[in-house]
């Protein structure tokens, strides 16, 4: 039995050490396909109530949001834990991002600019599909990036994070962390399926071929931002199952701990009844 | 059977007319809960798949779009078909925006530039919980608008809606038709349930005093803005299965004769696999 309710096992378990987890691996929770289903199934109930409890808080100017940012190589999974994850809640209360390679419009603008244009509002869960951190991965792999532009945008990250939660929005950073066999299983996969060969793009290919370089910027970067205000999370993302459950409890632990609440009337409730009924029904 | 795969049954039969349907009716469709609850959970999977094949094919630049526009009185049910059919499909794809009434910073703009900044992207279905009409129902019964002033913003409104088309979005509007009778039921049972009273404003119960005053503002929005590039269906929905049955099926069938399409892949697929298991895994 999870004792997660109010606590912080599971983010605990899976906060970003200097050692990865395996990909394959349960470092906390179900073991097992059939009961990490069933688990999710219940998660579902739970994250879809505290979604609600947010929303409603927030229609009162809670000021309080989530912003759930998914990193991880292509094929990670960050689309099918939108799916899976996110789609247990009410669509109401989400605000999805992906982010692409920038625009020559948004080059104009410093790194972050676009980013902060889709920070999620009040009482909303914001998901970011990539994030402001490929604009240190990709330009470092690539040799775009000087290390010390790469250690000032680093800092400009944590400053904008810092700033971020400050205001109100509690981030869940999460880390998709999958094998290079599993990677390649499922890039055939996307080829061999042709409903899903639109999902394949050619420079998958070759930054498949960049694996250890993109690893070790990822290893830097969870090291250097993963902070208290804003942690990452590490979740073994082989499984798919284990994938949409880790990031569920990870969602539902952090809010629970936020613990919204519904906003109390700010009306005399007796006499809006008494004059709903009086009133009855227009003839 | 519902013969509605690339028809237009439901949209024939629920095309708005100049007599509205009785609240409580089917004009089309199953007649009873059991039945309507069943035929939505196989309509969820056909959204599903056509969500899936609009989303892929906007990612090839397929230019297209589906805008769902949701009005009705307090209480006819937007949040509810937001949460049990937008709730169907997956959340990358969905672009939810609901409308309050205009900040001071939107009114110092014409009322349709709030509007167009949250259109539908290529492969999105956007969905407006309230949306312009409210820029022509609100000051109308409030007395805030001359005639030639309503007949101005409707005439604005249909060309803007021709635009939105000629610009590759299906606009799908949707008028949900409660009784007052049902109003008042779903208002004290939100009065009388704690968890619900956050959704309850006093001023609900003051704009259910100007139902008639509404009633006829919306039929005459409907006549002159149900045009053939965007026409209104009115949804009865004094039963929320029929009311969510109903929309998915509006949704089928336009999205069904769109027919959107997986794109053709731009690279040659037998070389990318070739290439990829000859890679193999990275040491």
């Amino acid at each position: 039995m999870a004792k997660n309710d109010n606590g912080t096992r599971v983010r605990d378990a899976l906060r970003a050490t200097a050692e990865l987890p395996d990909p394959g691996s349960s470092p906390v929770g179900p073991g097992k396909k059939g009961k990490g289903e069933k688990k999710l199934a219940t998660a579902g109930e739970r994250l879809d109530a505290l979604q609600e409890a947010l929303y409603a808080e927030g229609t009162s100017g809670g000021g309080r949001s989530v912003l759930l940012v998914l990193q991880g190589m292509d094929t990670s999974g960050k689309g099918g834990t939108v799916r899976h994850v996110l789609g247990l809640v009410n669509p109401m209360g989400v605000r999805y991002k992906g982010f692409k390679v920038p625009t020559p419009a948004e080059r104009r603008h410093d790194f972050l600019w676009r980013i902060r244009k889709e920070l999620p509002a009040s009482g909303q869960i914001g998901v970011f599909d990539r994030s402001h951190y490929e604009d240190v991965l990709v330009p470092r792999v690539s040799g775009l990036l000087t290390a010390a532009e790469r250690r000032s945008r680093i800092s400009q990250i944590n400053a904008f994070e810092n700033e971020v939660v400050a205001g109100g929005t509690t981030i869940v950073k999460v880390f998709l962390h999958i094998s290079p066999e599993e990677q390649l299983r499922r890039l055939v996969a996307r080829l061999e399926r042709p409903e899903k060969i639109w999902k394949f793009a050619p420079s998958d290919v070759e930054a498949r071929g960049h694996w250890d370089a993109y690893a070790q910027a990822y290893a830097d970067l969870l090291a250097r931002t993963s902070t208290e205000h804003a942690p990452w999370y590490v979740v073994p993302a082989d499984r798919k199952w284990y994938r949409n459950w880790a990031v569920a409890e990870l969602l539902i632990e952090t809010m629970t701990e936020m613990a919204p609440r519904f906003p109390e009337p700010q009306f005399d409730v007796a006499e809006q009844l008494a004059k709903l009924k009086g009133d009855g029904v227009p003839a």
